[in-house]
């Protein structure tokens, strides 16, 4: 397998990136590629050390990128502007098979403009969708989806966000018949704003997966669920939210070893779930240990074949 | 003034509204009476002794209340099928001027509808709408609402809410010139679903208050604003994952100051902004303590005219 890497994207990049595959030495198994694409003179100026070392490696080769997005690029207009910048070199790269999964922690907006502009959608899927992890007080964990690509959904949008979610936790995590869950404010059927009643109808009678009802805020954290849907933008204000108090709880100085799962790092990404092909979207401050995690899930998400699963899923199904 | 509390309502009813009660004796300054509804039998019955205690006080009263709420009565008919409730006898003590604030930590539906057909919304107010505290990291707070009555909300109405929130935080707590945010999932104005734009473009020329701009999900914890606007579904999500946050504190057993101001006791309840008299609401897990605070702050909202005050800013200006 070959696995892209965008050296440029992210808050400490490409430092963080060089960093993070210099930790993934025990990853590199027999068959597993890694091509790195950056602006190989900003690396040679900059990190010219570890760029050398991995210039030794077989089975790592890079990929020069001429373009270089900043702050100030437009996430919509990067394709048009940039088409020599990493990112959409990344893109390109996998849509014409020459890397077989796409990680980069750049812009999360370009990220997904990027899927669904090069790889697309899987046919039947409403809007590809990027999850976040919540750690259980019982131990593993639970995926919330979405987290803030799709701010205005439908309720057959939230209706998918459930089968999208109990895939991934099935093939990636080995959860089986996995729990799902509607975000509501309130344990009852008719509680909620209109979307979510819409939604709980379709999921109450669905066979498709497990759907165990409402999930109120103070769920999050426990077993009544294994994925839990909503809107991206409850989703992402609920993860923002956390990582609020996760701050806190590092400016208090408070050690729990429950809080510490709490570090995204830990997580590294989330793939992009129901696109044609495997991308992998890191946190903007993403570190060496999780880009080192990103190259962790891009291998699972490879050796599970999950898009294919998904896509399989769909196309025998489109009228779901 | 005549503080009316219904004895009745929440989880611990009666006896933790009596505990509390007992806990106010500093509160109960000359002028200060308060009158008690709910049922006399059953309190009688299992907390005779409180009861012979409070009922020597001079200033405080007991107006029995012959019908009982049940788990299985629905919110909205409890008007129609108990009137003789404490709930119900609150809002009509309440309304015929027999007391100046009604204090009631029953199911907060019933008490948002006993509010709004009774009492009712100020001329001008769209909808209602019901507060949160959020302890700032560097010390005070930031208010959040609405926090669970209004799932589903127009632009103006959150723009109310915003004017709503900022008296309530000069009156109430004496900020001047209250910094009022819209929570959303980025900063730019731009961001956010079509409700949250469409809010934001209505804040961001008003001259009413001091709006601030978005206030991201990470910001709730810090100075970044004191009045936080948002919708109830998204309100009521974030406030049960705080809770859910501080069940995890205290099952870890994590001791720290700033965490210990999770604690709803704290803060006694919620005024009901936007009718034509004073109610606040408790939390249904109330405890003697909440109660306690629940008098403290129906004694300042009375004190503060705050009911007046929202009253005149919405004549003077119907059409915002």
């Amino acid at each position: 397998m070959k696995i892209g890497l965008d050296l440029m994207g992210g808050d400490f990049a490409p430092l963080a990136v060089l960093e993070g595959i210099k930790l993934s030495r025990e990853l590199m198994t027999p068959g597993v590629e890694l091509c790195l694409i950056g602006n190989i003179n900003f690396i040679k100026k900059n990190h010219n050390e570890i760029y050398k070392d991995l210039l030794k490696e077989p089975n790592i080769s890079f990929v020069n990128a001429a373009d270089i997005i900043t702050m100030s690029d437009s996430p919509t207009k990067i394709f048009s502007q940039k088409p020599d910048s990493s990112l959409c070199l990344g893109f390109n790269l996998l849509n014409s098979n020459q890397i077989d999964v796409f990680i980069g922690a750049g812009n999360t907006g370009a990220m997904m403009v990027g899927a669904i502009y090069t790889v697309k959608a899987i046919e039947g899927v409403l809007r590809p969708t990027i999850l976040s992890v919540l750690p259980k007080f019982e131990g593993k964990f639970n995926i919330i989806l979405d987290v803030g690509v799709n701010s205005d959904v439908r309720q057959d949008v939230l209706f998918q966000f459930g089968l999208l979610g109990s895939v991934y936790m099935k093939l990636i995590h080995g959860i089986e018949n996995p729990k799902v869950g509607l975000l509501n404010i309130g344990s009852e059927k008719e509680k909620g704003n209109l979307m979510a009643q819409a939604a709980y109808a379709l999921m109450e009678n669905t066979d498709k997966y497990n759907f165990v009802g409402n999930i109120e805020g103070y769920d999050l954290f426990f077993d009544k669920a294994d994925v839990i849907v909503t809107d991206g933008f409850t989703g992402n204000v609920v993860l923002k939210t956390l990582e609020g108090v996760y701050r806190i709880i590092r400016k208090r100085q408070i050690k729990d070893d429950y809080f510490k799962m709490f570090n995204y790092e830990n997580y590294g990404g989330t793939p992009i779930l129901g696109i044609n092909k495997p991308v992998i979207v890191g946190h903007g401050v993403s570190t060496p240990i999780a880009f080192m995690n990103m190259i962790k899930l891009a291998k699972t998400v490879l050796e599970n074949k999950m898009v294919e699963e998904i896509k399989t899923l769909f196309t025998s199904q489109i009228n779901i």
